[in-house]
C-alpha cells in the first residue's frame, strides 16, 4: 500500500502528475491510500480507478462530505488533521506531490515513523545542526512509483513498536 | 496557553534556550503545554516550574513512562505522534526550539490550523510555487515569548470549526 | 460498508456466527470493516474472503503485528482503543457478536454517533432514567446482516457534522 | 488525577452529585479531568473550582466552543468522541455520574484499559457468558471519591504498554 499525499488545491501540473502516479500504482497492483479529499488526492484516485486499482480515502471529517468520488473504501475518522498520522502509518511508502502544510506534516510524520517518502516537487526543509532529511527525489510519476515501491520492499519487516526515542 | 515544541534529544544551546522560554512564560502567567517527554520539553517544563508556572504534558504513550518529572498535569493519549495535533490545537501560539521531524510535523500542523508559530533555530522550509510560510523568527527566549504572546492575543477569537479547505 | 465488532477471544459459537456474518455480507456485496485482529474479527474476515468479499482492518497498533491474515486492506492507526471511533464512523451499520469491553465501547460509540447497531448475543445495558438503547436484536447471522443492511439504507444521507449536543 | 464522566444533559440530582464530587476531589488535592463540556462536566468543574481545585477539560472540538467556564486548562483535541480514550487514559480512576452513550463508552474503555471505575447511578450492563464487569458502586459523592482514590492508590504503578490481548 502506497500513500499519495498532496493538496486539496493544486496546480494543473500537480494534478496531471498525481493522476499518472495513480495509474502507475494501479498498473503495478498497488493499493492507493490518501486523505480522500480533492485536488491531488482526487486526481490520484481517478488515475488508479481508471486502471482498476483499489483506492482508500482516510477522511478527516465525521462523515463522507468532501470525499472525492474515486474513493472506493472511505475510512471516516473524525480526527481532523490527526488523521494524517493514519495516512502515514498505513503506507509502506509515501509519494508527496507538491502540497501545502498538511502535506508537510505528513512528510514529517513519515520521517518520524521511518517510512520511505518520495517527493515530486514537494517541500524542501533544513535545520542547522540536523542531518539532511532522507527524502527521495523523483523526476516524474513513473520514477516516483518505482522508487517508492523499491523503498517499500527494502524496508519491509518488523517495525519498532516503540515511539522512536529521538523523534520529537 | 503556549506550546513549546522541540526534540527529545537536543543540543546544550537548545536546552538552555528552552529552559529560559519556560521561565519567561511562567513569569508572564502563561501555562506551558508540551509533549511531556525529555530534551527540550523537559528543559522548558523545568524552567516554568522553577518560577511556579503550570506545565501540561500531552504524552504519546498509554501511560506516564517517558514523562519528564516537571510535568504537573500529564495528559495520557496513547495516540503516538497523532498526539502532535493535540499539542498544536491546545495552544494559543507555539514556540519551536530546534527539533527533529516530530517538531517539523507540529510546525506544519500549526500552520495548517492557523496557529501562530515562533521559531528559535527550528526548521526552514520552502516549496516552489507555494507562498512563504508565516513562521515568526525570534532571536532569543524573551523575544520568542513576547512574539508568541502578542500573536496569541491578536488571533484570539472564534477559530473556524471547518477543516481548512486548502490545507492538505 | 458494515463493521463487525467482537472480541479477540471468543466462544466457538461466536466464531461460527462471525464467520457466517462475513459470508453473508460478501454474498450481498458489502465490504466488511473490523478492528483487524483475532477472534471474532478474524472469523468474520475469513468468512468474507471465502466468498470474495473485501475486508478492511482498522488496527490499534503502529504496525501490522497482531493482524489476522484475512485482512485485505490494513489501516494502521497507532491510536490504541481510540481507533474504535474510526471503526464506528466508517460503518453504515454495525454488527456486534458477543465481545468484551472494547466491543461495548464500540456499541456505545455507535449509539452516540447514531449509527445502526445490531446485536448477536452482545451486551445488554440500562440506566435508570435513560431511554432504552435502540440496539437491534438479531437471531442469527443472516438476520443480523439483513437488519444491518436495511438500517444502513434507511439512515443513509447527510449525517450531522456537529458533535451531538447531548451525547456525552 | 480523577476523571469525572457524565452527560452534557443531566438530571438535577446528577448535577448536584457531580458538583459535590468536584468539591470532594478538590478538598483532597485531586486534579479533576473531564470532557470539558456542560451538564455533569460543568457541575463537577464548578464544584472543584469553588474549593480551589485544578480542572482539566479534554474537548472533542477543534476549538474552545462548548467549553464550560470552570475549565482551568482546556486540552483541545479535535478528535470527536475518540477523545474519550484520552479522558480515560489520563485518569488514575474514573467516577461516572449517570450519563448517556458517550459516558457508557468511557466506562467501557476504562474497563478495557483496566482503570478503576466508580459508578454513581450510571449504566448497568451484562453479557451472557462474560464475567461481571468490575464496576465499583458508590452511594453518594463522598463515597465515590473515597472509593476512586483508594482504587487509584492500589493500582498505581507500571501499566502494561501492550494493548490488552483480550480486550476487543
Amino acid at each position: 500500500m502506497i500513500s499519495v499525499v498532496g493538496g486539496d488545491r493544486a496546480s494543473e501540473a500537480a494534478l496531471a502528475l498525481a493522476e499518472e502516479v495513480g495509474r502507475e500504482l494501479a498498473d503495478r497492483g498497488c493499493a492507493l491510500v490518501c486523505g480522500g479529499r480533492g485536488g491531488v488526492m482526487e486526481a490520484a484516485c481517478r488515475g488508479a480507478r481508471s486502471r482498476g486499482g483499489h483506492t482508500i480515502g482516510i477522511l478527516p471529517t465525521k462523515d463522507r462530505s468532501g470525499m472525492n468520488p474515486y474513493v472506493e473504501f472511505p475510512i471516516v475518522t473524525g480526527l481532523g488533521f490527526a488523521r494524517n498520522a493514519v495516512v502515514v502509518l498505513s503506507a509502506d511508502a509515501l509519494i508527496a506531490v507538491e502540497g501545502s502544510y498538511g502535506t508537510l506534516s505528513e512528510i514529517a510524520l513519515a520521517l518520524a515513523y521511518r517510512k520511505p517518502i518520495v517527493s515530486l516537487g514537494s517541500w524542501s526543509f533544513t535545520r542547522d545542526g540536523h542531518e539532511p532529511p532522507p527524502v527521495i527525489q523523483a523526476v516524474d510519476a513513473r520514477d516516483a512509483v518505482e522508487k517508492a515501491m523499491a523503498a517499500a520492499r527494502s524496508t519491509a519487516g518488523p517495525i519498532a513498536e516503540e515511539v522512536p526515542k529521538h523523534g520529537d
